[in-house]
């Protein structure tokens, strides 16, 4: 049985991580969850370590960062802690971060910030269960949230 | 009983140290608090990691950064040496940072500085005791010192 | 027997990884290739330490950052953490990364992340093999999928 | 007795280090000093973590970067390791670093590099001796080199 | 009998590795010298790490970082990577690195880079046999490769 922590933030203006889990759930069996909010994104990277050391086998965190200026430093400060706890850890961690200035309105914010989170889930499925699937993919062009990019032919 | 660490600076405007301090202890009870006063923001890092080492199960630190492009520079230094030392203690930091700029008039600043302090150290009390607070307020966009964002709604 | 890791992405839009296992085993033997492939960059560094700690001597890694300021922040995060692997292993990561922004359109992109990552895979078998053949063209102006900068000669 | 590292750079314009070292002195006894002299600020993180393993209790650092952007960056590099040496060592580092570019002349320049060597020295003395004299001093808006900025107040 | 490294890439335009040999050979004896030669600077962290690993007492690592805004940021990679790399094995690396843009034409950049390339690995002699060279030379605003700034007098 293996283990997987979901951490968000009470920062996030959608219900991110429970997109996050309903759809993990729905992606297969054989796994465990452990869920954990912290207030905002600067906090996940602790979290996230706390939960590898606790057993998890991987850890799914979501983010939706702000539209100034600062909010850009914070995320990106947040994202260097997540990799050092999984370098540190040698655990996967897959970030889903959504900024407020992605989308137009509340709506489209909704629903950008919910296919993504859905879709880093099945990510996060396929890194424990299906590595051959992302191998297949591999160079595809995969986007989360937004349209798949596709792959570039080379006899475009 | 738990303990808690407090860390501020002389460099700082406001005593937003006593402020948490306060507000921290209005919380409830169950912790016992430790104090520490550095020069600036960059002396955060290593005086949370000495805290932890005397016991701290997690350390609130606050600090004002100036208005000047270098201050911004020295916040984000101090932000990840801050996640540094809580990813290698395992162990959360709750962060309270407000930029001279982020208000207008001295009155303003203090006001703003006062209410965010405050409600880090509300953070900083659910995360030890009362982490169900956290996960219910999941995705609700909560703000510290500014009026909370709110949730988005898909309907709206 | 020495043991090479490629990992590349899902997010990239050129089967860049192929690319390079298939230079890499043109170039000679002695090794063997264990390949894997993550969602994105971001996920390249733990990767990368779980390779080295599954026994590999290199890591060869290849990612495609989009166009956007975003996917720049998102590269250096990436380049930041696999240099911190990499370190703390003390063992090489052959970082090969193709910018979107770096062609104009996708037939010469296609040809540049091709080109760039057989030049990276010749490269990864030189620090293995061929150390000598680095040393003799040191300061020679040397380029990966670009045309080779070339020695600057106090002549000129 | 305690123990403290003082090191400057040969790249500073102004005699820091001994401004500093005079005034340490001037603070109080049960020190002593040991000092170094390396070429720039970014040979001060791994200078400092030497002296740390040689029993040093405390380091003040001491650097004067250039006008150039590039001099910003440097510095940005030599900060980030001191907090990494501090913070995995668990002990202060007293970064003192004067821009060129925050004097208008040689002159001003000279005055700013003494005053703010000097009152960093004093903090590095407090640290060790004083803690509570920082204590009394927090959020009132200390700075070193300028003038203080003082605190803001609620009745303004 | 001190062991110094030296490493230098494929990707410089001039053959810096080189000059900073001969003139550390130039500046005395005592010492062996280790040279390695990797593609590009951010491979450098790695090489040093090794290298210390191997049993060099200090690595002077040379690189020459393109004109582009992204080699900028490669460079501030490689310089974070080799502070880490320093800072984790508690010995000195001298980093001599010749921005392409630094020069107008290809004579003055070569004259620039052999000039830095020998003045810095003078300066990794004097850290390991002539501290007190550096000492005495404290703040007087030394440069290598441009002319020196010199000391700040306050009477100016």
């Amino acid at each position: 049985m293996k283990k997987v922590g979901i951490v968000d933030t009470t920062f996030a203006r959608v219900d991110i991580g429970r997109y996050a889990t309903e759809r993990l759930k729905e992606c297969g069996t054989g796994f465990t969850i452990t869920r954990r909010t912290v207030p905002g994104i600067k906090d996940l990277p602790v979290a996230v370590r706390k939960l590898f050391q606790e057993g998890m086998d991987l850890c799914l965190v979501l983010g939706m960062p702000g539209k100034a200026e600062y909010d850009k430093v914070c995320a990106h400060e947040a994202s260097t802690g997540l990799i050092l706890a999984g370098v540190l850890e040698s655990k996967p961690v897959v970030e889903c971060f959504v900024f407020e200035g992605e989308a137009d309105d509340g709506k489209e914010l909704e629903f950008l910030a919910r296919r993504r989170a859905e879709e880093h889930a099945e990510n996060a499925y396929a890194l424990l269960f299906r590595p051959n699937d992302l191998a297949r993919r591999a160079g595809t062009g995969l986007r989360q949230g937004f349209r798949d990019a596709g792959a570039v032919r080379a006899t475009h």
